[in-house]
């Protein structure tokens, strides 16, 4: 746990540059400013914004910040060295950092000799020249340096020498960070920690030889090394090509690096970059050193989900502490024993990551989950009566015909209410017709359904059209209810699975449909299972309405009581 | 890079038995024999295959595997140690565990003494007898054992001595095998590293006492420690709790350990086990551990996608080594110099895994790669023509929109054949109308096909019914068809896979759909795909047919070629 005396790491997140990377990841301007502004609440010190000039979105997004500026982070800008054979007073390119207005810049330049030589095609000397001329020039604009040695391992270990100048060059120039960078993320803890211990050292040699390196003017600025230690700064950026990225950064922070280079979720080229969403609670909650303050530390899991919601990938649900499954506990003798005690089968409590326990429902289930389960939902079972036990036999019947309720809470729920007797009968459908007529050639294919519902003793039957048998019987029940329950304009279809069971038996396998429904506010899942598909999706898209309107009937009725 | 004299380490993977804890995860008997023989030809040398007796399933599995055993792995099946105050002779579980019939079984007992105290309510000398007596039963049954030490690394914090009795108590009863368990996930590479380096090095000092130890009889066999190390040999099994599964099993290689436990694509409960795709090249190619050999090496990324494919799970494309995207590279200058000089910007070679460089965004990329496949199916394309390219553009242009002919070969070869100008046209779909009824409480909801199709001519009308709609339209093609090719009457559906493309949209998402078609004989796959479940099923469907029906054609033409 972290305490007030435990040492301080600096945070920098590279999500909005190195993050977007990634394939199938894009952002417009407006997302990249809604990321910036939440990672300035999770007091993330850092945040490297892009690379203006390479980039026009990148350039509007610096300006809209100069404008409107974050609360508590510094924004920074991103660039190489200058070009070979030319000044960094005279490069384009740096004009476009010094027009983006950060206070801090992060000048990337080559550690490894083979990329000089044969990347750059120029000189080692010349390479080293451009982090001169690139560092000075904007330090004499008034910009403050960190300089990311690009491929800094492999550089170290083909030609440790070179390497050190290169950082040698960055140092004497005036850069206050000399981040490392496993580029091309092939190196192992081990190496990571020798290599960086080593950096350490020598550098910190050089700093108290360096009188001149001067950081004197700002060095009571916070957040950076102050005067009283006036020694060049390490820090260390990964990546997850050996899926070693975030055990690489905390090797490279026991060595001695201060600073820790990461991306929201992992978000990166490739494999991805080190996870913050990682690398933060394993730094604070178990390897003592202080990130974020702990009340930021509980914001964690829903800064993860925003980031991938804004982003629109799914988020994973097996992450590391912020993931839906990060806390999930199947199994009936581990469930009571988890509730008697979380410390012995959690290694952290999930609140302190702004998480929760989750107990899963499956076959395997024993009575105590079942209890467990539905005083998560408001719902008290008297184990002793038969109602427990007749839910948790009907689960295992349904979970033998396929049913699935790990994911589909909300059908769990309306059998918890039918066997209490109290299931609301907000409508009933007494059938449903689908068509579809495909014709060769033709673009569209549109389904037909029609559905034939009673509510409040009324039959009422509807049809709608749906660019799918789904869609088509979704469209026709709401058309049904709208009347009756206005509120069901808001619900959506949010997502739809589907699963063969039993494959390998052709299409007489049973087929199992999950959907997903919301209603802007709250997300809920249901479940059908049928040898036909379209019974399955019908199954699970009316408890999906059915659930809605449960939801909103209890909160019409807590306004009620407490009013 | 392994070489003749690298140390040998065992892999001994839990896919079938942890992995399966995996939430959303559920697989088949025939699910679980398929993918325990692709791990069987990857070389893993354990694999764990369930807990007979805990699961009817499991049961059943070791019997298939009875009857058609693996040809060089073991299967090994786990089980607790017996409960407390009973005695193992009696104890039932441990008798299903003896009629699984395998040579090896893997026992997972307590280390902790809080486990055993509140979890199991028992004394810590009930303990030590329940590891004793059980381990000794199965020992005099003739069975090897693997002993599990279940919260190893938590339990060693709270109390290290009472943890190592418990070790001491495997040893002594004949456990060739202590596997140190982080159970919850929690511990870091550097903890870890510490307690297994304590560890090697007390059980070495008790396995040169031990001279009793007597694993003497099966000291010959093959995998395993040998007669020349009569020393109790140590395993890891790892959790990813906290982003350190894979590093964590390193470090415990790096301090001694010599089996290492996980499972394909890290599958498992809640964050999931150590990945063995991460873990092998990590130990084969990087640290200078031998296990499994080069050839296996480069099926990695193929055992990877079988086992998604298996499981239905949509594969990590960002995952290390294995992931589509983990060599994809992306821009101008990076692209020219990673083809210049790999090592520049990769960290292994991706064909080492059986992986491959992708470049994004590029024609050239692709265009070998068409041909290679093309020759794969005995077509010659030629490079410098036409067909090839525009073949290239027509698969991208249909990537695009969410096919994947990975999997589906069968609608490659006939996309090739269309781009050549001589696919065979042996039935034009002039349409299809899909009709499906149900009422509420009517068990059985079957749907209704019709479909007009011309062949020879002719334009045949028929309809057909089915226990759900592709099995109704599969039925009304093939009635319409059989007159004219009656070998139509020898095809079946075999498979059918529905994922879900771009989620999180809804129904209004694309659907792919994976058909598996056989003659019995031969089995072929084919892809549909749209936003109508129904239209993509109908695509795969009848180009499963037209495949059907060249393959036949084709066969006919050899028998008379070589008459």
């Amino acid at each position: 746990m972290t305490t007030n005396s435990s040492p301080q790491l600096w945070l920098y997140d590279t999500t909005l540059r190195d993050g977007t990377q990634r394939e199938g990841l894009s952002v417009s301007i407006e997302d990249k400013l809604r990321i910036a502004r939440r990672l300035d609440q999770l007091g993330i010190p850092f945040i490297e914004g892009g690379w203006p000039g390479a980039n026009p979105k990148d350039v509007q997004f610096f300006w809209q910040l100069q404008e409107d500026p974050l609360k508590q982070a510094e924004i920074v800008a991103f660039c190489s060295t200058r070009r070979p054979n030319s000044t960094a007073a005279t490069e384009p390119m740096l004009q476009d950092i010094l027009a983006a207005g950060t206070r801090w810049v992060t000048i990337f330049g080559k550690s490894w000799d083979l990329h000089v030589t044969t990347g750059l095609k120029t000189t080692l000397e010349e390479n080293l020249a451009m982090i001169r001329d690139t560092i000075e020039y904007l330090r004499s604009q008034g910009r403050r340096i960190i300089y990311d040695a690009e491929h800094w391992f492999d550089g170290y270990k083909h030609n440790r020498d070179y390497a050190l100048q290169t950082l040698e060059a960055a140092i004497a120039s005036g850069a206050e960070w000399l981040v490392l960078c496993d580029t091309n993320g092939g190196t192992l803890p081990h190496e990571i920690s020798q290599i960086v211990q080593d950096v350490v050292k020598v550098t910190g040699e050089w700093g108290m030889g360096h009188g001149a390196w001067g950081m004197g003017k700002e060095s009571t600025q916070s957040p950076m090394p102050n005067a009283q230690s006036p020694m060049p700064q390490i820090g260390i950026h990964t990546h997850n090509d050996s899926e070693m990225a975030v055990a690489n950064a905390i090797a490279a922070v026991m060595a001695g690096a201060k600073m820790v280079q990461g991306t929201i979720n992992g978000y990166g080229e490739r494999c991805g970059n080190a996870n913050l969403c990682s690398l933060i609670p394993n730094l604070q909650l178990k390897a003592g050193y202080s990130c974020i303050t702990e009340d930021q530390l509980t914001q964690l899991t829903e800064a993860s989900r925003f980031v991938s919601e804004v982003v629109n990938l799914a988020p994973d649900e097996h992450a590391p502490f912020v993931g839906r499954s990060a806390f999930a506990h199947k199994g009936g003798i581990h469930v009571s024993a988890v509730e008697r005690n979380p410390l012995t089968y959690e290694h952290i409590q999930p609140e302190q990551v702004g998480n929760r326990r989750r107990i899963v429902i499956s076959e395997q289930s024993g009575l105590s989950n079942v209890l467990a389960k539905a005083r998560s939902f408001g719902i008290e079972l008297d184990q002793q009566k038969a109602e427990a036990r007749e839910i948790l036999q009907r689960l295992k019947d349904l979970e033998s015909e396929g049913f699935q309720f790990e994911a589909a809470e909300a059908s769990f729920v309306l059998l918890m209410h039918e066997a209490l007797g109290d299931r609301q009968k907000f409508f009933e459908v007494k059938g449903f017709q689908v068509h579809c007529d495909l014709i060769e050639g033709k673009e569209t294919s549109n389904a037909l359904a029609t559905v034939k519902v009673a509510v409040e003793g009324k039959n009422i039957l509807e049809a709608a059209e749906g660019n799918g048998p789904v869609a088509a019987l979704d469209a026709a029940l709401r058309k049904a209810l709208v009347n009756f329950y206005p509120q069901i304009a808001t619900f959506d279809l949010t997502d739809y699975k589907v699963r063969i069971l039993n494959g390998h038996t052709g299409t007489a396998a049973k087929t199992r449909v999950l959907v997903e429904s919301g209603n802007g506010r709250q997300r809920w899942t249901t479940v059908g299972v049928s040898t036909n598909i379209l019974a399955a999706s019908y199954q699970a898209v009316v408890e999906g309405l059915e659930y809605g309107l449960l939801l909103h009937s209890q909160a019409e009725a807590a306004v009620k009581a407490s009013s």
